[in-house]
């Protein structure tokens, strides 16, 4: 695929429903980016790729290097990557996650009905982090899975990299609507899905627009074949948000 | 693309918001896809396209074949391809869209959460298609225009081809949900957006799973960029189902 174009597997109304035990090898998601976000066979943990390495980031706080080589068993049930080559840039401090989102809305002001990727990278403070533990039992929905999810608030200021992607409105149930930000560390030893941030300064924000997007469906996959795949907005939001 | 794969331009919500000022140039649309629908700008006349030829539908009841040599100003605002390869074919007669709803449903039973292409050769009688006529200024929307659209009911047997793709609820206002159907006639002369069939007697279904997607979002298209595209699920299937 070209730089800046999306690549998708399966949909967020499919987690919604419990649809994670099985899905994309890790190796096959690699080939279509090198930017990206997702979670792990039964929702066991978050997932983050930047500069083309992959992380799972779990609710023990540990945070483990994926290599491709090792990963035949690894799979994606839900994910977005990219060839990520931003297309505008900017420093500036950030007081909260809104702050970010009226930032990247001025700085791509054509992106409004499309995708947009980021990555920030500098030091952060009053960050808060979750990682979901996974499924109870196979099928469990991401809404049950997010009520026993672990918050992390980062007491001291971490430096680290944010990663992720904004979705315009009308995908929402396929996508996330809105922006959905993974963060690691720069010692690689924390991370999870962003909750809130606070910037400690200047970071550097990195971004572009996505016009193409690639969605591949699971196939082969009895639960995806099934699944209601209603979508619900306000589900999705309390979960993803 | 592989076949069996889709190519989509724009989402159906944007035709719904009156977004058809501009579109793909048809010669980049057949790139994507021998088989397929669409319209054209202005959403003046349905679009079908079959083993790669191009054919424009209009309200006053003309068919006219679209050579993409001479198209360079010729544009789709919305449409769905694909390199059609048939992996289900069947004989039967068909009484009406939702038995022939049901027959694919069985058809291909893994596809219920995916997209289906299909292809259907026979002798149709009772057949009602529509012709849309275009907006009556910049900016009106499908619905709006689909009140002044014109539908032929044919009354003799007529032989032809109807093109289509099924689409996955869950995507309803990017495509449309269920079977989006246009007839053209053997002879070339006649056709529209099928709003009713019944066989005369047997006719070939030709059908195949389609679970890769490619969505290209319109670009420097000022009206894209400002529509609301909050789609709408009765006006779509009124205008559309």
């Amino acid at each position: 695929m070209a730089t800046n174009e999306l690549f998708q597997y399966s949909i967020v109304s499919a987690l919604m429903d419990g649809v994670a035990s099985t899905g994309l090898p890790i190796n096959t998601l690699l080939s279509h980016g090198d930017h990206g976000l997702g979670t792990f066979r039964y929702i066991v943990g978050e997932m983050i790729i930047l500069d083309g390495q992959l992380y799972q980031m779990k609710s023990d706080g540990s945070v483990l290097s994926i290599e491709p080589s090792n990963s035949q068993d690894i799979v994606a049930p839900f994910a977005m990557v990219t060839h990520f080559q931003p297309t505008a840039a900017v420093k500036s401090s950030i007081s909260s996650k809104s702050e970010l989102f009226d930032l990247l809305t001025d700085l791509l002001p054509s992106a409004r009905n499309h995708y947009i990727a980021m990555r920030i990278d500098g030091v952060f403070k009053a960050m808060t982090v979750r990682t979901v533990g996974g499924q109870q039992s196979p099928g469990e929905g991401l809404a049950e899975v997010g009520k026993h999810q672990v918050s992390h608030n980062f007491k001291e200021p971490t430096s680290g990299t944010i990663i992720g992607f904004r979705s315009p409105e009308y995908m929402q149930g396929i996508s996330v609507a809105g922006d959905h930000l993974h963060f690691i560390s720069a010692d690689r030893k924390k991370g999870g899905h962003l909750l809130a941030l606070e910037s400690d300064g200047e970071v550097e924000i990195q971004t572009a627009d996505i016009s193409t997007v690639r969605l591949e469906l699971p196939c082969h996959d009895a639960e995806f074949d099934k699944a209601k795949l209603k979508g619900d907005r306000e589900r999705i939001m309390a979960v993803e948000g």
